[in-house]
C-alpha cells in the first residue's frame, strides 16, 4: 500500500490528481496538505490536514509522522499578475515552501519519490521559429513568478545532485478542464459564451490579445503525466508536460461557437491585454511520449465539450 | 551632492565602499544601513540607521525619505556553508532582501542607480579549460546561496527590463585584504602564521584543501570596480569583478611564508574540507577593464602583507 503526499490537494490539479489516485491506485493512502479547514472530501483513503507550508515546523512534523512513499507538490501561488503585484510573497510561496518541504524530506524521508511542479513562464520569450520549447532550451524567465520557478528547479536539481534525493521535476503548460476558475482565459470564454447561448444566439465575447498562441492541455492528461513521472520518471530529470500542439485563442473561439452553434461579436477590452505576454507558447513533449509512454487522451474538442457541460451547469 | 544608500554598510565591503567615497567624493552625502545598533563612524557625511532590510515596510519608508541617487546593495547572508544548514533563512536574506529593497526603489525613486552583488558561485563547477569564466556562460549553481544569487540577479534583469530600473549587477569573486575575518581562508592562514613567527620561526599550518585555485581580489580594488560600475555601467549588464589571475592555496601560503621568512608543517585538516568545493575559480575581467576602465592596483604581494601587517597589530 503506497503513501501519497499531496500539498495543494484542493486546487484544480490536485482535486483531479486524487481522483485519478483513486481509480489507478485503489490501495493508495492519501495524506492531502491545504490551506482550507475542511477536508474537501471524506472518504477512507484520505487523511486531510489545514497546513500552510511556510511553516516549516509543521511540515516537518507532517512529514516525519506520515513518511510518504511518494509527494506531489502541487501548492504554489501561480499568478503571473500576482508576482509583479506581491514578488516578494510570490518567492515565499513558490521557492520558500519548496524549500520547507524538501528540507522535511531530506530529513525525515530521503527515499521518498518527489515531484516537483515547474511552469512553462520558466523558458520567457521566444520566437515562434523556436517553438517546439524543449527541456533543453536556455531558460529566460520574464516574470517574478517564473524566476521563482526557475529557482526551485535549480533547487530540486541541486538536492538530487548533493542529497540524492529522489526529486522530478515538471515544466507543465497550461492547463483547462472541466471545473476550471473563470479567472483562467479559456474558462472565462467558455462562461461568457454559455451565457451568451442561454439568451439566444447572438452577443458580445469580451477578450484580450486573442492571437496569441499556447499549449493547453486538458487536465486529466496532466495527472496522469504526473502519475507516470512519479512513478517511472527518472531522478533529477525535467519533463515538459503539453500537449505539443499550438492553437491561439482565437482559434478556440471559433471552435466554441462551432460547438455552441453561436455568432458573436468579439470585443477587446483593453484591461485584459498584458503588455509582456509572450507570443508563441508551444512545448515540446517527446520525451514525456517516449521516456515514460504518455500519451494525451483528450482531444481539444472533447475538453472543450466538457467544460461546456460544466458552466451549463453550475 | 550625490546620495548614496549602502546596505550593509558595517560589513567588509561597506566600510571599504564608505571610506573609498570619502576620498573620491568629498560632497557625498551617505545613509548606511546595518544591524547593528550603533553606527560605525560619527561622520558628518554619515547617516546611519539600524535596519532589517526583511522588513519591507521599513526599507520603503527609508528609501522614500532620503531618495538616494545611488544604491549600493551589499547586506547579504553569503557562507556557502551556512546555506546549506538553513537554505530558507538564505533566500530570505539574499533575494528576500533584494525584493524588498527593489520594490521600495521602483516605488519612490525609480531613477536611482543600484549596484546588485553577485557571486562567482553561480558559475558552478567549470573544468579548468574552461577558464576564465566569462559573464556569458552559463550558470549552473551547486549550492543554495550560489541559487539565491542567480534568483536575485533574473530578478534585477526583469527589474531593469520591465520597469526600466537602472539597475547593473556584479559577479563577484573572493575578496581579501586587511580588516577580513579569519573564517575566510587567507585570513586564517595570516593569523595563524603571524602567531606561528611570534613563537619562533617554525610551527605547524592547519588547512583545508590547498589545491583548488581561486582568484582573490583586494578589497580596495573591489571597491574601486563597484564605484566605477555604479557611477559607468551600463543599465542592466553584468560585470564580473575579479583580478583575472588564479592562484592556489599552496602558493598563498609559500608567499606568505616567504614574506615571513618562516618554514612550517602544512597539516591537513580533514573538517576544513568541503566535499563539494569546486577545483578551479578563474574570472575573466575584460569587461569590467575594457568597458569602465578598471584595473586592480594592488598585487597579492601588496595585499599578503598588508593583511599580515592587520593581523601583527590586532
Amino acid at each position: 500500500m503506497k503513501k501519497y503526499l499531496i500539498t495543494g490537494i484542493g486546487g484544480f490539479v490536485g482535486r483531479y490528481f486524487w481522483e485519478y489516485l483513486l481509480i489507478h491506485e485503489p490501495d493508495v493512502q492519501v495524506l492531502g496538505l491545504d490551506m482550507m479547514q475542511k477536508s474537501p472530501w471524506n472518504h477512507p483513503a484520505l487523511q486531510y490536514e489545514a497546513l500552510n507550508l511556510m511553516d516549516a515546523s509543521a511540515i516537518g512534523k507532517v512529514v516525519e509522522s506520515f513518511r510518504p512513499d511518494c509527494i506531489i507538490h502541487l501548492a504554489s501561488m501561480s499568478s503571473v499578475g500576482q508576482s509583479w503585484k506581491a514578488p516578494a510573497e510570490c518567492f515565499n510561496n513558490n521557492t520558500g515552501i519548496f524549500l520547507n518541504l524538501i528540507e522535511a524530506v531530506r530529513c525525515f524521508c530521503p527515499t521518498a519519490r518527489v515531484l516537483s511542479i515547474g511552469s512553462s513562464e520558466e523558458y520567457g520569450d521566444y520566437p515562434s521559429e523556436a517553438m517546439p520549447l524543449n527541456e533543453n532550451y536556455e531558460l529566460h524567465p520574464g516574470n517574478p513568478y517564473a524566476v521563482a520557478r526557475v529557482a526551485q528547479e535549480m533547487l530540486s536539481k541541486l538536492y538530487a545532485r548533493s542529497y540524492d534525493l529522489d526529486i522530478m521535476m515538471t515544466r507543465s503548460f497550461n492547463h483547462i478542464g472541466p471545473g476550471q476558475r473563470e479567472v483562467f482565459v479559456i474558462s472565462s470564454f467558455i462562461k461568457q459564451l454559455v451565457s451568451i447561448k442561454k439568451h439566444g444566439v447572438h452577443g458580445k465575447l469580451h477578450v484580450g490579445n486573442i492571437n496569441i498562441t499556447r499549449d493547453f492541455l486538458d487536465v486529466r492528461d496532466v495527472v496522469d503525466a504526473y502519475w507516470k513521472i512519479i512513478n517511472h520518471g527518472k531522478k533529477g530529470e525535467i519533463y515538459n508536460v503539453c500537449s505539443g500542439n499550438g492553437v491561439t485563442l482565437k482559434n478556440i473561439i471559433d471552435k466554441l461557437c462551432n460547438i455552441l452553434e453561436l455568432h458573436i461579436d468579439i470585443v477587446i477590452d483593453e484591461s485584459l491585454i498584458r503588455p509582456t505576454d509572450n507570443l508563441h507558447v508551444i512545448g515540446d513533449n517527446y520525451k514525456l511520449c517516449h521516456n515514460l509512454g504518455w500519451n494525451r487522451k483528450y482531444s481539444m474538442n472533447d475538453t472543450l465539450k466538457d467544460m461546456i457541460d460544466y458552466w451549463r451547469n453550475v
